[in-house]
């Protein structure tokens, strides 16, 4: 079985799909291509979601991780 | 009887049902698989609620310690 | 007459009702059964109110101390 | 005169009547029974006030200091 | 010239008057009485303002810095 | 050419005009007249604008650096 | 390949277009000069977008990280 530790999440998350919720709401898909200690996320080829639909096309995205409320693997 | 300082309940948590309300309002129900000393959580087989109901379904979601308001034991 | 310091109230409300304010508006009541240094409590039998008057039951509830406006024993 | 440093106006308060405006525009108003390093206070006959009127009666509180805007001796 | 460093003009402002602007829009007009390295503030003959016209008389108030968007000496 | 590191940026502004946007989404124009570590900040003839437009005049402000959104040299 | 973690992004965007999304939802565009351990960077020819569109041109801005949910480069 897969560790299930936080960071173990991250680390099995690595170039696959993840959901990722911000504060405030915003909601984005990418392929994770790294984090770092502070959750700081590496996304690449993310998709803006509103309501779960596609809202734009953001490519590569560092995202810092005090506006991440959670991370979900697909 | 069971203990129940702060981490003792977290720790009497695991591999049971939570129910989590986060910053903002949103509530999550689901296993929990593990925590860490910022109280970051993994949860699996998580249900996104709304007034109480399914809203979706998220799976495995690893949620950040800093936005979360509180977790019951089910 | 009982010490009235702030952890010395947290300390005369183990195993007391207290009603709880967080950040947002929420309020909850419940039996105090345990606190740390961060001020995150174990509440037992807890109840959410809304107005003053029941909406739901909680049970055991872990509340992360930075949610908290303010801690009233009953 | 007596000493207006910012833990003065704390000190000179014990025991007397204040108004505490909080983070989300509440207000209390009681007798201040003690604080520590972190401003949190303990009141106590404290009335939860709406527009400056009587909104309901709190007895003894617990407030974090985190959430305090502005504390004001009667 | 006065100084106008930061602090320097806390300091060039003690015992002026001052209007504070809070987090939340909230304002206020005094004369500045003290402050610490934190900028909690103690102001005396304190106005609440609205709209830059008078909505209470509010006498000594020691402010949280933390609440502080900008101080601004008459 | 001027450096451009972030504080190389504060003082190439010092004794310049500035925009500044707040949290919350106020905007004030100014002189810059000093900065510390915090970016705690000194402006003098300070504008506070509404839609681009002078709602206010408020002379020398004190900004705490932690208000600050952005600052954008004119 | 080039690197991707997280200060890789940024170090890469250097000199080059990036998309800025800031709490509270305001979207810049510009030019990336630096960054700063805390995320702090200096944006030129920096455009507010709205929507998408361009709502004023704002030439060289200052951004403290703290303000920043996400960058993407172009």
């Amino acid at each position: 079985m897969a560790e299930k530790r936080p960071f173990d999440v991250l680390n099995n998350a690595l170039n696959n799909n993840v959901l990722i919720r911000l504060k405030g709401g915003m909601e984005l898909r990418g392929t994770m291509a790294s984090y770092d200690v502070h959750m700081n996320l590496v996304l690449e080829n993310t998709d803006h979601l509103e309501n779960g639909e596609l809202k734009r096309k953001l490519g590569t995205v560092l995202l810092r991780g005090d506006s991440i409320v959670f991370i979900s693997p697909a």
